[in-house]
């Protein structure tokens, strides 16, 4: 990562008034493994380990030879995968004596589950939730109030960068990278008890997400089974990542090979018509630069209802594996992705959130690929979260409301 | 039960027209017991067992020696504890012919689980629901309609009874004894292959929710643990009934005794305040009249946010077994519940149905008590679903706009 000021590479200490030490050291570390303290486990238990279903009425439904397997992330607190970072996060500022935590949401899944962690562990958190959202969405606010966090409606008055979007538009509906530079402003003006938390992209989030994979390994080994295809919807990467990265690793360490593919939204396509260069991780241009797949940090995403696929970069770990061709990436439109999630629900009774939806619609695609193939093969997807919370969404694709 | 045209007992022929003859004979049945079917049970272990969880962290905020446990029923994919009923109702009814089940939902919480079972077993699901929470909880309806189920606003013009309520008032906004009074005549003119399914009150409705409490006596099992207190919301009483009754009859076999608490909201008090008699189970007078606490099958519960326990009535062996004193019954204002319902999200993580808030109060008001006395008791409460879908509730409760 590059400095935004000097745009030289990035020290631990220029992290230092954002994140904790321990986060930072987790951010460079070149560690083979991380230890997950007993603090963090004592949370993740009551969730984890998430359940790994084999989906077998799915596959008799599409008649497919291939084992179709999900591992289901929604059974959470905060119904997706996020708690599984946010955490450590919340654990480790805890430790290093911060207060207050901020950060950004767009739909609401990352805010309500950093909510949910910092009640956990005792720390105030604010959250700047996307205008737009804010105003469409009272139900995740309502979540994120009745974990005990202040939510902002951003852009807001509450911050320079928030200010100066106003004074440009003061009708402007708010965006991911906008609300990220009011939050980062606010820890960075807040004093040293408070700092900053991202939900995604970065190395140590993405690190906090294998989990799933590592999980999903162990639970496949009682099922005396391996993925020839592991499948994650990817927004900013750390789901997608979560699962898939384990298994990646195995390959690159000489076990067996697995074919990983990042689906994201046909109007949001950063992996797979970004342009792989430096960008800012926001749009005022506060937060470092990093090395990925990005549209152009002023990029505006269409208001497809997978808002936690709306951004215009992607991490960088990820990004680097796809130009090390180690990992394929496919977009879908929005429409056949709801198809995908109706069909689901319908055979398996979980509703996927509609981020969850892509990685459903690549999975049945498979599925039916290897039908045509007359080939069994075993497909491993992440289901990150219901969709409880984004029935609108499935109502509007029932009356026919939807645009790809 | 009591024909509702002679009055005379009702007969296992009287019921033919509504339900399958298995679940009628389960109605009616003296064994002890009931086996669960292997395709019921390939179906549950999706989700259950349900996780019986020690709310160490909520003990710990509110200083008690008491130990808290809940058995948490939100993991079902429908989000709460209704599908245990659903799933073995849709069962019987495919296993006898049937290809269409009617229903009528309130808030929507039993319209979306049995919409949910009937696309595991290929049945065409119609549900009628109460017209106000059709046009407030789109939520809700997109479920059912995600699950392939016809959903309409009741009062509605497909049945006699649906007619003449529209006709005395164009705008009656509907109530759940209006849409069972729909359900009920569109199953009977609906001919032999449609049936009509209930999600409470009935015998053979608690019976299948008494896997809530059995798997919960075994779980303390593991725990090496034995309720003093047992706790449940109670609308028609069979999430109640289904915690409790494993309990009572271990108790009435001369095993250990408990206390068995069954909390329903003050505005719809029909077992602390409603009158002992037969009364019919919905507004037109077409169902079989039962033996029950009663608040008069006209009584028209206030909007509180719990749908699910706006109902005049309650489960026959429930009031039975509340005039016998083996149980006791409590009736909260809905602004404590939702208090309960912040403070236990605060600490257990998990958001609680508005319905389910219910049994936490009391939960929390015991484990205080048993403070108070210096005690120490063993409590366990069902938390019957998540209140994922109910954020609005929260919402007004978080902006003052809540009356009890």
């Amino acid at each position: 990562m590059l400095h935004p000021g000097t745009k030289e590479p990035i020290t631990e200490s220029d992290l230092a008034p954002l994140f904790p030490a321990e986060l930072i050291a987790q951010e460079f570390t070149k560690d083979r493994d991380v230890d997950i303290p007993g603090a963090v486990l004592d949370v993740y238990k009551q969730w984890r380990p998430a359940p790994l279903v084999r989906a077998r009425r799915l596959e008799q439904a599409l008649d497919t030879p291939a084992r179709i397997y999900f591992k289901y992330e929604g059974v959470s607190p905060a119904g997706s995968h996020k708690p599984n970072t946010a955490v450590p996060q919340a654990y480790y500022n805890k430790l290093a004596g911060v207060a207050k935590l901020t950060t950004e949401t767009g739909a609401g899944q990352w805010g309500s589950s950093l909510s949910l962690a910092c009640s956990y562990f005792g720390l105030e958190c604010e959250v700047f939730m996307v205008k737009i959202s804010y105003q469409q969405k009272p139900y995740r606010r309502g979540l994120m109030q009745t974990y005990g966090a202040t939510v902002h409606a951003s852009p807001s008055e509450l911050t320079q960068a928030g200010r100066d979007a106003l004074a440009a538009d003061p009708d402007n509906p708010g965006s991911l990278g906008l609300a990220i530079s009011e939050a980062v402003e606010a820890a960075v003006v807040g004093g040293d008890d408070v700092k900053y938390a991202l939900g995604s992209v970065l190395n140590h989030v993405l690190m906090h997400q294998t989990i799933i994979g590592q999980e999903a390994r162990l639970q496949l080994e009682l099922a005396e089974d391996y993925p020839d295809i592991v499948i994650g919807a990817a927004g900013g990467g750390s789901n997608f990542g979560g699962l898939a990265l384990p298994f990646l690793r195995e390959q690159l360490e000489g076990g067996r090979s697995v074919r990983a593919i990042a689906v994201e939204p046909s109007s949001c396509p950063s992996l797979t018509e970004g342009k792989y260069d430096y960008d800012f991780g926001d749009t005022a241009g506060l937060t470092p630069l990093a090395k990925m797949h990005t549209l152009g940090h002023d990029f505006r995403p269409p208001a497809i209802h997978a808002g936690g696929l709306r951004y215009h970069g992607m991490a960088p770990i990820i990004s680097a594996l796809k130009e090390a061709e180690l990992l394929e990436a496919r977009a879908v439109p929005q429409t056949a992705c709801f198809e995908a999630g109706v069909t689901f629900a319908r055979n398996e009774g979980i509703v996927p959130a509609p981020e969850s939806t892509h990685a459903v619609r690549v999975a049945i695609d498979e599925a039916l690929r290897a039908k045509e193939e007359g080939v069994s093969r075993s497909i491993l997807f992440s289901l990150s979260g219901h969709g409880h919370f984004d029935m609108q969404a499935y109502a509007d694709y029932f009356a026919g409301d939807l645009t790809d």
